[in-house]
């Protein structure tokens, strides 16, 4: 292991401008329009693992984009580590609020801006450059390892969960790791024991057929957008709390032990703001903002449109109102289930004057994974060399649906040992990957395949 | 009177191709791209004013569109009439519900489909044609005439105002005479003695400085679309009712006179909601869908958006979201007072969470005219002689806010005599314009100067 750790730091740099080429690649997977870019990240991943030295590359198509998989070794003597990552980045828009172009990274004061350098590119290159660290000095690995990195982490893995129940035997591993979450805080380590799910669905209410003159038509036939402000107004009651029938049935309440663990966490609220650019918090009532973002469940709006958004004033009455909405999920929340009580709850209130279309778009299922498994603990002893210090075990609010499918079809759990930082900026604007944190990963990657070799 | 009335019909197909170049100018004078484009269709008029003959023509600069004016006649013995229309048109939006393009217009059983072709091109140069068929026969007037067609009906008439100030004596008039209302049905005349005022604003309520991930950041940070769609919501109680504090105070209440008057209205409520292309009425509580349309204030979302809007799901908590709101007003409801009880509606409910940007868009003043004035005898005159039965008295729900303007500066009352219809779909995608509507505003133009000059 010491002359894989002292071969990253010799090639720390190195590692740093294969992480460039791979952000420059804008592999926008939700939008068609990138659909050969985003084959084009499939491709030098996949090149890449062939040129540390591993045997068994292969782009296998999906019926949507490929997924690249990888392997070597199959020691009965050693466990087997199955990393899971995702070449896909979200779409960059708003794009006139980048300071640079999302996909042109641009590294100042130790830190990489572009589209994806957090979320999942940055973290997914650790693992392949703890692997090449291995290979190009000893060789060998200390565990049998595999890779599976996906295209459509960003548009609901759609062709991932076929892919995985149609390849049990080749996903065959004791432990899937995964960094595609966050420390607590910089230089604060921690180990992601649990995710929310997601149930994203996308709803339009048609009034007229067309769009009308307001002042012809106003006072006489019902606007969609107001009538949709009021049913996405009714959504949440004054304690903040969703108001669908049943939402909270299937919620596995936090257990004292764990409510104790969010107290204790060291969580600065004010700092949190600032980095989140937000005036105050406003959590469900009865909950601490911690709680809130990470073990209870969501809703939001995420996108909405209706009528005239150019410039200038335009008189009409709209013909239709959109909305995206989405709900973050916890135990043992079912993204199905869920999705079937907001059609309910839609259908029961669109008005007589309008009719609903109701679009189910993805969803994900919530998880938590148990922190005493051997795995875990490997990767607490990695972390706490990294770092210095014992990492905590903390809840996140985001979601990877995978880490429940791989539960559900593999029987596996997943190590959650992600390095991103919650003011990184995923999803907005100047996304970026601290290059500390991207070389702490591969530091953390190697200790983690050590020790884990030894359990 | 006869001779004009005959060249009208000679040169019926001429004015219709005349009408189709008007229409060819994309004049959107709410979009600066088309600047140039608002401006050739001022030229556009003013050479063909000057083309029939009218000594005067100007294309009368302001710090927006320019004014194009011209005059003829200044007989102490005859009446001057002066009318008034507008060049620009609404923007075409969306364009791809359009069945041809906006700006080349295309002629369909008898019908000109065209962005402005009811809207007030076609409208406006019925009463250049009528005049050119009186200097092309007699070679003079019954009336002193004089026009004023502005270029920024369509964007708040900003500058007409100042203009009208400025040159009160050049505007100097016994009446204006406008074509920019709708008949009450095809065939069925009828003059407008009521329009609606408006208030028109925008408003923007920001969270978080920057687009946030909704797994990482919902549950703690306020969703400002969310919280925009509650206070639009709140706009309106369960009666239909605007719920802002005041908004009804200044409300003249309908006389049983008047309220009888729309009762014996020939309105087909089941044809009208056919032409809408809606499926239901929706009017305020104790009124009927007649009143609710034109008698009474209302209040609408234009256009609304927030968060991501594009292909597929973003799983964003969204920085900002904007509405563009509003209201229809009706006598004596001031659009200033109504725009400041709006602000101070938004900013007593803005959350805590987020700050509140309001823009005061635009206002106009409603109206009502006297139905027994000699104008407004000449004009019943006129289209009973076109139609061949009596027109009814009606009022609009559309806002004309220079009625109000030309009445508080000038003095003067409008005669509203329209020649659109609802179904016309002005301000939406395949607006039109009947050719036999066309050549009957001119025919009735003709016989209003006639009548008029005798009264």
């Amino acid at each position: 292991m010491t002359a894989a750790l002292d071969y990253a730091v010799q090639n720390a740099d190195v590692f740093v401008d294969q992480l460039k080429d791979f952000l420059r690649i804008p592999s926008i997977s939700t939008d068609s329009v990138y659909d050969a870019d985003t084959r084009r990240a499939a491709d030098w991943i996949a090149d890449d693992l062939r040129s540390i030295g591993i045997p068994t590359v292969e782009v296998m198509e999906t019926d949507g984009h490929p997924i690249v998989y990888a392997e070597m070794g199959d020691d009965p003597g050693k466990p087997t580590v199955l990393v899971y990552g995702h070449y896909d980045v979200q779409p960059p828009d708003p794009l006139e609020l980048w300071d640079s172009p999302p996909f042109e990274p641009v590294e100042k004061d130790g830190i990489i801006y572009a589209r994806g350098a957090c979320d999942d590119k940055g973290q997914v290159l650790m693992h392949v450059k703890a692997t090449e660290a291995y290979l190009k000095t000893t060789g060998e690995l200390p565990v049998n390892l595999k890779f599976i990195i996906e295209g459509e982490e960003e548009s609901g893995s759609v062709h991932l969960v076929p892919f995985i129940e149609q390849n049990r035997e080749l996903l065959a591993a004791d432990v899937v790791m995964i960094s595609d979450t966050s420390l607590f805080a910089d230089g604060v380590p921690s180990i992601t024991y649990g995710l929310r799910g997601l149930a994203y669905v996308e709803v339009t209410l048609t009034g007229p057929e067309r769009d009308l003159h307001s002042g012809v038509y106003g006072g006489g036939i019902e606007n969609p957008v107001n009538a949709l402000c009021k049913m996405i107004a009714d959504l949440h009651d004054e304690n903040h709390r969703v108001t669908i029938e049943g939402f909270y049935d299937p919620v596995r309440e936090l257990s004292d032990e764990e409510r104790e663990g969010f107290r204790a966490l060291p969580f600065d609220e004010e700092a949190w703001l600032e980095e989140a650019g937000a005036p105050a918090t406003k959590t469900e009532a009865g909950f601490s903002t911690l709680e809130g973002i990470s073990a209870r469940p969501t809703l939001d709006v995420n996108g909405m449109w209706g009528g005239y958004t150019g410039e200038g004033a335009k008189t009409v009455l709209p013909s239709q109102a959109n909305a995206k909405i989405s709900c973050r999920l916890v135990p043992d929340q079912m993204p199905d289930d869920i999705t079937e009580k907001l059609r309910r709850h839609f259908e029961k209130h669109v008005p007589e004057t309008m009719t609903l279309d109701f679009k189910d778009l993805h969803g994900g299922h919530a998880a938590i994974v148990d922190t005493k498994s051997p795995a875990m603990k490997a990767a607490a002893t990695a972390m706490e060399a990294v770092f210095g210090r014992t990492p905590y075990f903390t809840r996140e609010g985001g979601s990877i649906p995978v880490v429940a499918d791989f539960k559900r079809i593999l029987g596996l759990d997943s190590v959650l040992m992600g390095f991103g930082l919650d003011s990184d900026a995923i999803h907005s604007p100047n996304e970026h990957f601290g290059i500390d944190r991207f070389h702490q990963g591969i530091e953390a990657s190697i200790r983690f395949l050590d020790a884990y070799s030894r359990q």
